[in-house]
């Protein structure tokens, strides 16, 4: 009898029965509601694993969070790469745990499979407030549908708050549909914007400009200050010709350097001013409600796209159906109906 | 015996059959490939009914048609009511068939059910088209979503191009989403504006701009000229903000008076330099590509939501998951899976 070997195995055991242990759904709930931040990490690692028993794990602990969650802000951030946005962030993150906030500052990035995470994947790019006791940074989860990856982010803000973070900045590169993804878990909404290379007068994706209620003009320093200058302007102008905002918000348009640190008070005063007058005309919970309702819908619907194109009966017929449309040999109509009943069969 | 009561039952029975007869699929694909705008009228109704029977039939002809399509420009007009559509659609249609086009004037109007065919229902607003042998105007179907009445609207173009209309015009008010639908089925989009009484400053609706390849300020005369040319400037300068379409085209500001006949050329102008071009870089027909696989996909889509939504198992539970996510009782994501498993059961 190898005793040795039994001694071993046994231990092993143990060892893997402790590691259990510390990661059950009450332990890292229990960790997440005193603002334990490795609890928090673990937690959200198995929002992102993909493993069975993880997801229900995390779900668990998602529902458990949902009622202790802590009021707060949540502000999409978007911009194309080069705007500055990792050094807004360090900027704004800093004045606002300054003033005592604590700060969760997450990603979506559905390139980041790809890319290996370019948003804030290189937290060096924080590096103050990646130091900030007060702080949590968290790069965009993997995943190669946008869907999956807000997903993601959009529990993960619950076990944020739980935690105790009462401002949480979500950052998007907005490739793809990402804005609009941010755009439906967030309170607030910032484009940040270049002065200067023509910048202002191009490149601005359909329809981000009507999701903004805020447009920053970032790097407003040294012999750019004019042309911000001018941009807020123009920004200010096309904003005007857009249509109201439901709530009666205008949107603003600021400027700042993150680099100086001159602008950045004035952003979170806008923001603070459109949460104090979204809050007292019920607007602010009432969008809440509503981005609730909205993922529960898209959620469904997303489902019933993805159960549609993986069956197998419509994956062997699709590309055929696509040609004959698209060569005007059959309606898009009547392909359809020939699709959704090989689907139904 | 009734001799008279069997001969008139003979009759009838005749009368019957010949009226069956003279609606074939055959005679009235027939009809519709000689122009004939009675036949094509009959189809169209086939389209829009709900009887299965006439579907499977208007099913049949629109197939047929679909091979005998002619070379046309689909033109989709949209602006508020009030704006002169109607005079517009008048003045420029005429301005067509003098030139020698074939036009048909075709609505989508997802509320024509309830106002009674608000759009072109009251044909004597187009009196000069209406007598017209070469134009052919049908107000919107009618019917409770947007997705029927868009498809029938779309079954009925290819209709219509069989029959030799060359120029579809197709208006629409938008309501709801039905520019976006009208946009997805039309090479060219067409945004009617009204100078000065502050129009321009609000009241376009998100996202309606950026769609528009022109913007027309209509009922630029009179009083209105100089208020007209401040508003195009100012479109322009807005258009200038936004991204470039894919195709290069710069969305063109034009001003003009239906009612006085000016600036409709100009119009006409606009469009067929934007069909040259765009069919020069082959743009025209991989839009249209697209568009018929748009509408493969959406039909899909929208399909398998009414499947969902109809589902008994999801009706009955539908609205207590809404209200757990709205009040935070459980997560978006574990409400849906828990409907999604309903309805697969």
């Amino acid at each position: 009898m190898n005793t040795s070997k039994n001694i071993s195995a046994e231990s092993a055991s143990k060892i893997r029965s402790f590691r259990r242990e510390t990661h059950t759904t009450d332990s890292l709930t229990n960790g997440i509601l005193k603002g334990d931040k490795t609890a928090l990490s673990r937690a959200i690692t198995l929002i992102e694993s993909t493993n069975a028993t993880h997801t229900k794990q995390a779900n668990e602990i998602i529902e458990r969070c949902l009622t202790h969650k802590t009021k707060s802000i949540r502000i999409g951030i978007t911009g194309v790469p080069g705007v500055g946005k990792s050094t807004f962030i360090e900027s704004f993150g800093k004045r606002l745990t300054t003033e005592g906030h604590k700060v969760a500052v997450l990603a979506v990035d559905p390139t980041s499979t790809v890319t290996r995470g370019s948003i804030l994947g290189d937290k060096t790019r924080m590096e103050e407030l990646v130091k900030d006791a007060n702080a949590f940074i968290r790069p965009s989860p993997s995943g190669s549908s946008l869907g999956g990856v807000a997903r993601k982010t959009r529990e993960t803000i619950v076990l944020c708050e739980a935690a105790g973070y009462n401002i949480i900045l979500i950052e998007t590169v907005g490739v793809g549909q990402s804005e609009t993804a941010v755009h439906s878990m967030v309170d607030f909404f910032l484009l940040l914007k270049l002065a200067g290379a023509g910048d202002e007068l191009q490149g601005i994706k359909r329809g981000i400009m009507e999701m903004a209620d805020a447009i920053v003009i970032n790097k407003s320093d040294g012999d750019n200050i004019q042309r911000a200058k001018k941009a807020r302007v123009e920004f200010a102008r096309a904003l005007h010709l857009l249509k109201t905002q439901d709530n009666g918000w205008v949107p603003k348009v600021l400027a700042c350097s993150a680099l100086e640190d001159t602008g950045i008070k004035d952003v979170w005063d806008t923001i603070e001013t459109y949460v104090a007058t979204n809050t007292k005309n019920n607007f602010f919970n009432t969008k809440r409600q509503e981005q609730n309702k909205y993922w529960l819908l898209q959620t469904i619907e997303d489902q019933l796209k993805q159960q549609f194109y993986q069956d197998k009966k419509v994956k062997a017929q699709l590309q055929e159906s696509i040609n004959a449309v698209v060569n005007n040999k059959t309606s898009p109509f009547a392909a359809a109906d020939k699709l959704l009943k090989l689907h139904s069969k």
